[in-house]
This record gives C-alpha cells, sequence and structure tokens, in this order.
C-alpha cells in the first residue's frame, strides 16, 4: 500500500490529472468512480487504484478485477490527495485512450456528426458526448483548440459515453469539414442568424453539425464552409441556447426524423 | 464608500449570498455582473452596489440608474469579499422578488408548464429557466424541496430569464397536479418506464411536463399523477439524459408542434 503522497506514482497521478499534455503523452486518462470503472472496455484498463476504505467495504468490486496485478491499495489520505472530487468513491483508473481516426467516422454509414468548434466549457463537452450516445450520433469531430475531452470534469459528465462515442481532435478544422462533405456528408451550421428553422430540413441523410463556441458561436470561417445555416427558433429574449442543450435539441430532432422516416 | 468588511450592509450581503431564509424573509435576491444589471424590471431594482473600480471605468452605466439614492460604493476589497464570484464584474443588485400565484399560471391561454419535482442541481434549474423562456414556457411550478431558485448558481445561469419566466414554489405539489388538471392542462410524466415515445404525443393543447430530480427520476407517487408516462428513445448504454437536456427536448418539441400547427 503507498502511504507518502512523495511517492513517485502518486505524483504521477496528480501529473495526469492535471495536465493535458502528460495524458497524451502518456496516451491514458483517468476515471473515478464504481460506475465509471465498471464500464471500462478491459482491453483500455492499465491500473486500478482503490483507497484502504473501498477495499475493505466493496471486496465484491475488488474481486471483479480479473488481473490482479493491476490494482494498487492507496492508504486513504493518498487517495483523497489524488482524487479530483471532494467526496471521492475511493476508487481511481488509468485507461488508455481510444484511437479514432477521422476516416473512420467519415464512413459511418448513417453518419450522423458533430462538429464542435473550439468548444471551452468542460460541462459542456461531457453532456455533449452523453446525449450523443443516447441520440445515435455516429462521430464527433472536434477541433485542436477544444477542451480536453479527457480532462477530469468532462470524464465526470460523461457518465460512461467516454468508452462508446467515436470522437477525434483534428489540427486542422476547414480540412476535416472538407473531408466530411467531400463523403457525401450535408453539413449545418447552428447559427443565430441562420435562415432556416432546424425543424424543416431532412436529417434523415447523411448529417453533420457545426457547433460553436459557447461565448462567440461558430467562427465565420467555418461557419461559412457549412452547406446550410439552421436556427433554433427562440421567443422571449433569449438571445442564445446553452451550446450543449442547443446541439441536443438537434441531435434528437434528427433521431426523431429518423425513427419515423419510411 | 464602504471600506470595511465589518460594515452592517456588507454584513448583510453575505447573508443574502449564502441564506435562502434570509433572501425570503426580506423578499429579494442579488444578482451580480452588466447584463443581469440592464435587464432588471426597475420597478423590482433595490439596491445597486459598485466597486471602486467600476465606478472609475463604467461611468455610462452608472447614469443610466434613473434613481441615484439607490446607489452605494464598495471599495474593491470589500466587493471581492461580497461577490458571489471569483473574479468579479464589480456591479451587484438587490432585486424585489416576483410574486407569481399559481392560478395566473394556470390560467394561461395557451399553457405550456413545467412541474419540478425535487430538482436539486443549481446549474439545471438555471438552464431550464433559461431554456423554458426560449421554447415558449408560460410558467414553472416547483414543489418546495427543490433548490432555491435566488441562489447565486441559479441566477447566473438564467442569464436573465429569471425577471421574466412565471415561476412559483408549492407546499404540496401533488394538490398542485390536481388543480392543473381541473384546468384542462395535459400532464405528462418523463418517465424511464414511459411507453410512449414522447414525439408521438400532442402538444399543441394545453401542456404540463413533470420532471423529476436528477439521481431518483420523478416521485411515484407524483408521476402517478399523470395522465400519460413519456419517454425519450435512447440508443447506446445511455440510461437517461441530464435533466436539463430531456426537459429541453420536451420543450422545444412542444414549441416545433406549435410552430407547425395548423
Amino acid at each position: 500500500m503507498i502511504t507518502s503522497t512523495s511517492n513517485a506514482r502518486v505524483k504521477e497521478l496528480v501529473q495526469l490529472q492535471k495536465k493535458s499534455k502528460v495524458r497524451n503523452e502518456q496516451g491514458v486518462f483517468l476515471v473515478e468512480g464504481v460506475k465509471m470503472y465498471q464500464e471500462i472496455p478491459q482491453e483500455q484498463l492499465v491500473k486500478v487504484y482503490v483507497s484502504e476504505t473501498f477495499a475493505d467495504k466493496q471486496k465484491e468490486e475488488i474481486n471483479r478485477l480479473k488481473d490482479r496485478r493491476k490494482l494498487e491499495y492507496l492508504s486513504d489520505h493518498v487517495f483523497q490527495y489524488v482524487s479530483d472530487t471532494k467526496t471521492p468513491q475511493g476508487i481511481l483508473c488509468v485507461v488508455r485512450q481510444s484511437a479514432y481516426c477521422l476516416e473512420d467516422i467519415l464512413e459511418a454509414e448513417d453518419a450522423h456528426l458533430l462538429v464542435l468548434d473550439n468548444l471551452q466549457d468542460p460541462g459542456n463537452l461531457g453532456t455533449i458526448l452523453r446525449t450523443a450516445e443516447g441520440a445515435g450520433v455516429t462521430g464527433i469531430i472536434i477541433s485542436k483548440e477544444s477542451v480536453d475531452i479527457y480532462n477530469p470534469k468532462v470524464i465526470r459528465s460523461t457518465m460512461g459515453s467516454i468508452y462508446r462515442v467515436p470522437f477525434v481532435y483534428v489540427e486542422d478544422l476547414k480540412e476535416a469539414i472538407a473531408k466530411v462533405k467531400a463523403h457525401g456528408i450535408f453539413t449545418y451550421a447552428a447559427h443565430l442568424d441562420g435562415k432556416n428553422s432546424y425543424d424543416k430540413e431532412d436529417y434523415t441523410k447523411k448529417t453533420a453539425f457545426l457547433i460553436g463556441n459557447e461565448g462567440n458561436g461558430l467562427r465565420k470561417e467555418i461557419a461559412d464552409l457549412a452547406d446550410t445555416w439552421i436556427r433554433i427558433p427562440m421567443q422571449g429574449q433569449v438571445e442564445s441556447l446553452n451550446a450543449a442543450i442547443a446541439t441536443s435539441v438537434l441531435m434528437f430532432e434528427t433521431a426523431r426524423q429518423r425513427r419515423n422516416q419510411g
């Protein structure tokens, strides 16, 4: 059992919590909590850290672990030190990052894609990922300036969808959108100045939604690449919706049209 | 100018930030930031506190204030002390609470209501309020155990909709739902066990959605009162959506149906 916060492994865990650079260099990320642990695809599980108290109280969870060499115990004090939450559940895992490539995402038969331009809020990205799985999104393309999907706050909001929804970060979002269009996927910019109400479009064909930053919306040079601009009609004095809310309305309209098709 | 954190007014502001009991006794709440200040209905504005720096830099905002007796200056240090945010904008207002009654909400001609059962997350309630205004919701009925709508975190997420969407807290949610139904408003429980997909219902008639708590959903005794249970069909392994997301999907489906009607 590791009992000191100056242990080299403990220091590394803290780095992995805080720094996306360290996560990406090692090709791993951290998840906390029983549910996130249970849903890890076995081949991606690198290491499981449990607190003393967790080890005492949740023996059956520990017994489920197939490869016991992956298990490491931390004193409660050390666990609290490495945890990202105020009241940790006592289980923290190192998980190998998923490697999706843009080509795979573009070749989905019933493509239903999100293209995220410079999204900054971790809670929004996590909520979008979780909702995307529920709405049947086939892949997410993310500009490299966006918040890191492996940020602990994103992970918490994804509720396990992080393991299942294909996503890819791209260096050049314009180039990626050109490829989306070249694959016969129709691109819609969600834009306050959109001429067409979102519910007047046909999303039963291959569809990608371009979604902008929380404060500023889509960058003009990105929005200009879209085949069509759409807007969500708004009542009252509301100028815009939260990015995760707007994206959800579009995703579930797509799911609705596809269910009711033919 | 108030320069001491032990000033009686400063102490009162801190109490108003932290305690819903104090807010409700005085019938006021606090808002921060220029946008929230600009949107306050004049008759509800009780007092405006600005920091020294704000007073120097944003003279035009201060000049817009009609009744200068409502203005009070705080040193930057004191302002930071009373502010609920890490990087305050330097303007904080005391606003009179709105008084809506249940009867007014029930008599809306095209009633589109939300009934919130024990909602706990301030961000969710704020986002629901903001989205509700955009989707044309006519009123929100909230169980008294729910998070306080005047909690500073709720206020921040509402983006000004707090001033415009009618809402009411009720002691007895069952009794309130009985009244909703007695007014000819059709009640739908958003429920994971709902038999009907939400998009197969007709929301052009008077409609109320019953929305449950983030962790546990609707209490059974509340869900049992609904005319119909509906669900949002979900793909993948997603068990449930975030409460604000699920509510938004229902509200915008209602808005869509009503726009496209007749």
